[in-house]
């Protein structure tokens, strides 16, 4: 694969930390030409989960080639192993923790390297911090053009994630919130294509706690100012919105963590 | 125009979402060798006054010919129209909502175009992120040389943006806090010159809330420790400050919002 | 010194305003080609201690020639001098307020310069952003390859900086904590080299408030689940962890700010 000489870096280091610039100066001591991109270094601490949807819902955007970094990487140092994927004309690279699996899955063929040629690698291996050793310089080297397959045997078994999917039951889809963004804005698992199915046979209802949406909206305007709806969002998942304000607050579920709340979307057919 | 190759972003969409990385790379397929700079993602989430205040104190630090992406589009995908504009020898692309306003009254002579040609914009456009399927890849286009005419037919009537203007009244100058920044100092939209005129008749008195101040400094150490202050700061506003400390607690006013809070500037001449 | 095109960026402005886009401006608008990396903008307000510790950290991981902007610079447009500093093969320029003084100490060589030449900095000079108008020009032109010597006179009495350094007193070893990261990991100033010439006469015991920890691990998964650890960090810095959890919390040392709190490292051998 042509490399395209761009890297991202998705990570959970926060940014009031020097880590992801240690990162970047690794790379760049190795490929002084890569064209660096954060795609966020906010993930909550240690969340697999978010980053492994976030990663599945950004690599697209960037052209073939692209080595995208992947490190929320609790087990650091322990028995995990290290990782690098081809999947969609991209690379991946990170620890064999359940963070590609969803990639894994989107395609019918990708090719999983265990890294365990250490060439590759910093000389000096820290136990703690294998983003700076081990993941980034691994990536300067594929954005140069090395092989995959010179990194290390095949890996055959990776680490498989638990995902939450939306599921039909007795006419009704139950979802569940996956992600509150920077506007509040809350956004499901229900993915465009599970809804245009279900919605064949009637009108679409959708609940979340005592907030009941009855229509699909395309822009936020269509609701007034302050008032709640629902629609498909740029991602091609089903968000529940106010206009001009805050879902996650209008929605009265509490200052908490919104993440993992049911989502219930229903027919109107049998009711009209 | 000739390209600089460097384009800016300015959103309110935060650092924790992919957003912002989604529109970078649709940037880079379209110009990979785009020179890509934040200037803010943090601006509050559907302030265009805050945004159009930004870009037009930030836009001139950068070379001519570069292009500037301003997103914070509380309409995006109702009836607001998508525009770009030359000013100044810079370009800016984003929402007809005001947003460029300020940029047009401070010119002579700008060029603004409603983008209308969709062969710029990506094939499949969502109703809810224009910033990503519109603006990058109209910013890429024009980063790549594109001429702004090829885009769309001008746009001869931009929507305005109410500034909030400071105004004299018997002898006394009456302003606003626009702007609280990181260090606490409290940035109003009373400029040097402004004040220069003001000034010319005698010694100034600056009044905040219960706080007087009754110089104008030239840094935050003619203060001590402390010590509030006011000063001409490095944008050419005047601003109120703490030295080595932090005004927007100093005066006392809340910890709520300060920006519109009255800044009241008088002279000592009569007094004296 | 060959540069090697690279710039990084460390202040304490903090994300949400301008200003650090600003510096960028003016960078490129000298050097287009300059590659800007951002170490950190969240160092605290003012904090010369932090920054000076970070940059430390930081540096070595960019190839040699790259140029290290530093400003945390709250005596700004007053009496300090602004300089640039040559150590290890790296380029830094700041303020001379002690920023640099920890790098000053590290190397046998080290060539400061007070910048004087007012030809590499902008022609318009504000009293209050010396970050935007001096230090961002001259580290642009000495990414250029402009040499040191040409920016003003030797500088040979820097300030220094009084850095919390631990000490060992009747057997027992007192550091203390100097940053608390992003995970809530709490960072000593007891370096690995200090920890090894003292551990060689037994086991350690390290004890912060009421925790007491009887032994270094490796890896974060040494401890159980939310269980607290010490391990020599990937910087070479004694670090109070705690696995998957946030030791900042666990300490039960108050919300407050941590820095500063004492860590007694001691050995068991009088006790065995």
């Amino acid at each position: 694969m042509k490399p395209s000489g761009i890297i991202t870096l998705l990570t959970d280091f926060g940014l009031r930390d020097p880590y992801v610039a240690m990162m970047k100066g690794v790379i760049l001591s190795i490929n002084p030409d890569a064209h660096l991109v954060d795609v966020s270094h906010q993930v909550k601490a240690g969340s697999i989960l978010q980053a492994a949807g976030m990663i599945r819902e950004t690599f697209r955007y960037f052209p073939k080639g692209t080595v995208h970094v992947v490190v929320v990487d609790p087990g650091v140092g322990g028995t995990r192993r290290l990782m690098s994927l081809e999947a969609g004309n991209h690379l991946f690279v990170g620890p064999d923790n359940g963070i590609f699996w969803p990639l894994i899955k989107s395609f019918k063929h990708t090719k999983a390297i265990h890294l365990t040629e250490n060439r590759f690698f910093l000389s000096k291996v820290s136990w703690t911090f294998h983003g700076r050793e081990i993941f980034s310089p691994v990536a300067a080297h594929l954005s140069l053009g090395v092989a995959l397959e010179e990194m290390g045997p095949p890996l055959g078994d990776p680490i498989t994630l638990e995902f939450p999917e939306p599921y039909e039951k007795d006419g009704i889809l139950y979802g569940q919130i996956t992600r509150v963004d920077n506007f509040g804005n809350l956004i499901t698992n229900v993915s465009a294509k599970k809804l245009g199915h279900f919605q064949k046979k009637g009108p679409l209802v959708v609940e979340l706690g005592n907030l009941t949406i009855t229509k699909l909206s395309h822009v936020y305007s269509d609701a007034k100012e302050g008032q709640p709806l629902a629609l498909i969002n740029s991602s091609d998942w089903l968000e529940i919105a106010v206009n001009l304000g805050r879902a996650s607050e209008y929605a009265g579920l509490g200052s908490g963590e919104m993440i993992g709340t049911p989502v219930k979307v229903s027919r109107t057919e049998g009711k009209l």
